[in-house]
C-alpha cells in the first residue's frame, strides 16, 4: 500500500472504464440499450476499449466467458432487466466453470428509485432489486453503484472477480455515469493476498511430508489448475516427484499432453486402466480443485483415495485437517521449493501426439473417421472450443500437441455456448488458430453470432456436425423421438447471409476424403466445414456417458431401458 | 366443489400433461434437455400435446408469451439451470406484461438432492434452489414437485397463473415423472373465485353512483382490460354512459378502434388533444388496471384526474377507499347491470378506418410512406406483432380495423421478442393473418426462430425494416456512434438457408412502389419483406419518446443535449 494516496476527480463512467482497462480488459462485449448508451458513449469517447457489439446478450455473455478464459478476465455490458436477464445463463455458466466476468448493467436512474417511479425494462413495479436478486446465486459479488460508493465498489467487484475467478454483477444507474467523483491515481492492483504465514507453512510442510514419504504420489487437476495459473507448479511437482498427472475433463489440455508425466483424463470407471491405476491406486493423491460432479466423475464412478490432499483456490483439506487463508499459487510454490527431488529413474515415457498419418476410409463419413482426421489436423498452440455433446466427447479423445487450449463447459453444459465463446477466444488471442467443434442442434441456439465473428474479420475454423438433431439426447432418451429432431438448415450458406461478400470458405462434406480435402484449404479467412453424419453415430465415450446419465437422471422407474429408447 | 371426489392413479408426468391440456393448452414450447427428455417422451406417447421444439429457450419463452396472449395460457418446457436461465428473460417479460405462462423445468433428480450429489447444469455445488430463487421475482408462484405434493402443486400453479394472468415456475425432478400418484378424476376448474359479496356490492354501488352523477365520465384501458377479458363490459359501459374510451399503448387494439366511443391512445402530453381532453378532463375516469410507467405515460406526462376510479384484476381504489376481494370481471358485470342508460344523444361519431387509397411517393422509402402503405394493407381480424422501437412506434399510429390484435411489449421492451412471439400467435390462431413488424437490430437477437416458423409450415407476413442498426437508440443517444451500428445481413436470403426449398416469398424493397408491389404478392406461404430505409428516419412518436427517455434516463448531467448525440 502506498503511504499517501494521490487523488483527482473523474466521472464514474470513466473511472469504471479505467479500472476495466487496468484489469487487463481491451474489449467489451454486450448489446447497447437505453440504460447503457451514455456509458457506451464514454467508452467510445475514451477510445481505449473496443466495443464488440453482439447480436444478443446471451451470446455476449458466452463471448465474455471465452475471452476471460484466455485473457484472465472480461467485461460484459447489458441494459436493465431485459439485457441482464438475457445474459444470466451465460454468466451462470461462468460462475459454474470459474471464469471471472465483470457484468456491468446499465440500470435505472437513481432518481427513479428515489421517487418510486415505474420504469420500462422492469416488471412495472418498484421491486428495483429483482434482477440483482436473480444474479445473486450466480455471482460472487453484486452491487448497485451510487456516487458515494462507486469508487470502492468498482474496485471491490473487479478484485473479487479476479481473486475468486468467478463473475460479479454491477448495476450502473444511467444518471450517474457523468457525475464526478474523487478517485485514486494509483492503478488497480490485481493481487491475491498473501496467505496466513503459519497456516501456509504448516500446510506446505504437511503436504511435503506426505508426498515425500509416498510410494506412488499422483496429481489430479481440475479447473482450478488453469484458473489460478498453477500449471507450472504442478509440472514442477511432477518432475520432482516423478509422478503421473491426470486431468479431469473440465481441464483437458491444461497439462501438456505430450509431457511424460501426463497420463490422460480421469473419468472414473470409464478411464483408461493406467489412468485409473495412477489415480485410484495412489497412496498420496494431490487433487487440485477437484469437484465430484456427475459429468466429471464418470457418473459418480470416480473412486479417489480417501486420504488424498484436496487443494482449492483458497483452502486445503488434508484428512481431518482444513486450512483456511492458504492460497493455491503461493502454497504450491512453497511445496515445490521445499520438496526434495526423487532419485529413482523417470517413469516410462508416455506417448507423444500420434503422427498426422491418418486413414481415410471410403463410404459415408463416420465419427471415428472424423476425429481421426481432426487429430491429424490440430497443431501446437491451437485453441479448441468443443460444444457439449458429441463434439465435446470426440474432443476428449484427441491427444493435444503442446500449447493447445481446450475450451468446453463440462459442468454447466449450456448448448450453444461455443459459438459465442469462440468470438471471445478469437479476440483474446488473435495470433492463435481457433477451432470450433459444434453440432447442428447446439449451433442453432446461437448461430447469429457468426455474424459478429465475420464483422470483425476473425478467422476461426468451424467444424459443424450435421447429424439431424440432438444425437447426444438420442443416446440418453428418445432415439427416434421427434423432440430430438431439428430443422435442417443449409448451414454452410449461413456465412454469406450474415456477411454478404464474405471470403469465408465453406464446405459440405459427406466422406472422409471430402473432409480431408476441406482441411487442406488455405486458411485466409473463416473456414466453415459442415460434416454430414448419421444421426445414430456417436463417439463411444458419448454413448457410455449418455447411458450413465439416463440412469442417474431417471432412476429405476424411468423409460430408458425400454427397447428403442436409446441409441 | 363435487361432494365426492373420485380418484385413480396416474404418473406424475401424465397428470401434469393432462392438467396442461385441461387448461386449454394444445402446444408446448421449449427445448429438449436431458432432465426433461423423460417427460417429453410421456408427451409424445400421450399424443395430445404438440411439441413445437424451438431453436433456443429464450425464443421459446417469447413464443409461449405470444401463444398465451391469444390462447389465454401457455406451457414452456426447459431443462435444469441452462434452459431455465436462458428462458428467464422471456418469462420475466410475461410477468411484466401480465401473460400467464406455465414454465415447467425438468430438473435434478430428487435422489441427487437427497444425497447432496453435485450435478451438471448446476454451479457444481449443492445450492439446489438457485434457479428457483432467480425465478421468484419474476413469477407469481414457484414450486419443486415431489411425489407427495405433485397433485396439489400442479393445480395450484396452473390455477394461480390463470387467475393472476402471470407466469409460474415449476421444477419437475427427472426421477419422478414416471412415479404413480393418486389423482382426482375431475378436470381442472379454471375459475376466478366469486368476490366477497358485501365488498362487491358496495364497490359496484359506489362506482355506479359516481358514473351516474358524472358530467363527463370516461374510460381508460390498460393491459388488464385484455387479460381479464372485460372488453365487452367496457364497451357496454361506454354505450350506457355515452362515454369516450381511451387506451394505454400497452393495450392498443383491445378496444375496437372503429367504435364511436374509442378516441385513441392516451400517452400523456403526446396524446391527441381530444384524447387528453377526454381523459384528463373527465370528472369520473374509470381506469382499468392503469400503471404509470415511463413508456406508457408519455414519460410521466400523464395527468390522470386525482379522483379517478382505479380498478385492477383483484382490487379497486376509489379516492381514499380500497376494496379487496373484488374481481374485475364480476365487478364490471355488476356495474353494467346496475348502471342506467343515459338519454342524451350519442357523442360525435368517430372516424372509421381510413380507406386503403394510399399515396405512393417516389424516391427512397420513408417511414411515413411505409406506415401509410401498411395502413392500407391491414384488414379485419389481423394479428399485428410490433417490435420495440420504430416498428412499435409506427404501429401505434395505425388505425386498426375491427377484430385486430396488437401484440407488443410496451413495458418490458425486450428487443427480439416479436420473432419468437409471432411463432406463438401463429400456432394459437392459425386461421388469422399474422403481420410481424420488426427492425434489423431486434431481428438479429432471435432470427433463427424463423426456422421453426417455416418448419411448421406457418405463414406470417414479415415486415423487416433494414435501417442499419438501432435507430431508436440513435434518437436517444449515439446518433452516429458505432455501438448503434450492426452487421448488415442479407435478411431476405435467410428463409432459404433456414428451410432449404422453402416457398417463402421474399422481397427487398427500397421505394414505396416496390413495397406496394410486394404487398400485392399472393399469400400462399411466408412473405418476407425487407424494407431498406434511412438510418435517421424514425416515426415522429419515436423521436418524441426517445428524446423524453434520454432526459429521464441520463438526467441533467447526461450527454444527450450535446450537438450531434441524437437524431
Amino acid at each position: 500500500m502506498p503511504t499517501t494516496t494521490s487523488r483527482s476527480t473523474m466521472t464514474i463512467g470513466d473511472f469504471l472504464l479505467r479500472r476495466l482497462r487496468e484489469a487487463g480488459i481491451s474489449h467489451l462485449f454486450g448489446v447497447a440499450g437505453d440504460f447503457n448508451l451514455e456509458f457506451l458513449l464514454q467508452m467510445e469517447d475514451g477510445n481505449e476499449l473496443m466495443w464488440v457489439g453482439n447480436c444478443n446478450e446471451l451470446n455476449a455473455a458466452y463471448a465474455a466467458d471465452g475471452y476471460a478464459r484466455l485473457n484472465g478476465i472480461s467485461g460484459l455490458i447489458v441494459t436493465n432487466g431485459v439485457g441482464a436477464l438475457s445474459a444470466i445463463n451465460g454468466v451462470a455458466g461462468a460462475y459454474s466453470e470459474y471464469v471471472p466476468v465483470v457484468c456491468v448493467c446499465g440500470s435505472l436512474p437513481l432518481k427513479s428509485l428515489d421517487r418510486n417511479l415505474l420504469m420500462h425494462h422492469t416488471s412495472g413495479d418498484t421491486e428495483y432489486d429483482a434482477v440483482l436478486q436473480a444474479y445473486t446465486p450466480f455471482t460472487v459479488a453484486q452491487t448497485r453503484l451510487t456516487p458515494q460508493n462507486a469508487v470502492a465498489e468498482i474496485d471491490r467487484l473487479i478484485l473479487t472477480a479476479w481473486q475468486l475467478k468467478r463473475p460479479v454483477y454491477m448495476e450502473l444507474p444511467s444518471d450517474i455515469a457523468y457525475l464526478h467523483v474523487e478517485v485514486p491515481a494509483e492503478p488497480l492492483d490485481l493481487v491475491i493476498p498473501p496467505s496466513d504465514s503459519e497456516r501456509l507453512s504448516t500446510c506446505a510442510d504437511e503436504i511435503v511430508a506426505r508426498l515425500t514419504s509416498a510410494r506412488s504420489p499422483a496429481i489430479l487437476a481440475d479447473i482450478d489448475a488453469d484458473r489460478f495459473g498453477v500449471v507450472g507448479e504442478i509440472q514442477e511437482l511432477a518432475v520432482k516427484l516423478l509422478s503421473p498427472i491426470a486431468a479431469i475433463n473440465t481441464s483437458k489440455g491444461v497439462i501438456d499432453e505430450t509431457s511424460p508425466h501426463y497420463v490422460g483424463l480421469y473419468v472414473g470407471a470409464a478411464s483408461a486402466p493406467e489412468v485409473r491405476k495412477a489415480v485410484e491406486g495412489s497412496d498420496c493423491l494431490l487433487a487440485i480443485g477437484v469437484r465430484r460432479v456427475d459429468t466429471t466423475s464418470g457418473g459418480f464412478t470416480a473412486a479417489l483415495p480417501a486420504d488424498r490432499i484436496d487443494v482449492r483456490g483458497d483452502a486445503v483439506d488434508i484428512g481431518p485437517d482444513n486450512y483456511q487463508a492458504v492460497y493455491l499459487k503461493e502454497l504450491l510454490g512453497r511445496v515445490v521449493d521445499r520438496l526434495p527431488c526423487r532419485e529413482q529413474p523417470a517413469p516410462r515415457a508416455y506417448a507423444a501426439v500420434p503422427s498426422s498419418e491418418v486413414s481415410v476410409p471410403s463410404g459415408p463419413l463416420t465419427q471415428a473417421a472424423y476425429w481421426n482426421l481432426i487429430q491429424g489436423f490440430i497443431r501446437e498452440g491451437d485453441v479448441l472450443i468443443a460444444e457439449d455433446g458429441t463434439s465435446e466427447a470426440g474432443g476428449w479423445g484427441l491427444q493435444l500437441p503442446p500449447g493447445c487450449t481446450f475450451v468446453t463447459q463440462a459442468i454447466w453444459g449450456s448448448i450453444g455456448y461455443t459459438v459465442g465463446s469462440v468470438l471471445g477466444t478469437l479476440l483474446a488471442a488473435p495470433e492463435r488458430r481457433h477451432l470450433l467443434f459444434v453440432g447442428d442442434g447446439s449451433f442453432q441456439l446461437t448461430a447469429q453470432e457468426i455474424s459478429t465473428i465475420l464483422r470483425h474479420d476473425l478467422k476461426p475454423i468451424i467444424f459443424l456436425i450435421n447429424n439431424g438433431g440432438y444425437t447426444i439426447e438420442r443416446v440418453i432418451c428418445g432415439k427416434d423421438s421427434h423432440f430430438n429432431d431439428i430443422a435442417n438448415w443449409a448451414y454452410a450458406d449461413l456465412p454469406k447471409v450474415l456477411h454478404p461478400g464474405t471470403t469465408a470458405r465453406t464446405f459440405v462434406v459427406r466422406t472422409a476424403a471430402e473432409l480431408q480435402a476441406a482441411l487442406a484449404a488455405p486458411h485466409d479467412g473463416m473456414i466453415f466445414i459442415e460434416s454430414v453424419m448419421d444421426k445414430y453415430d456417436a463417439p463411444q465415450p458419448a454413448i457410455g456417458a449418455g447411458r450413465g446419465m439416463a440412469e442417474v437422471d431417471y432412476g429405476p422407474r424411468g423409460p430408458q431401458r425400454r427397447p428403442g429408447v436409446q441409441i
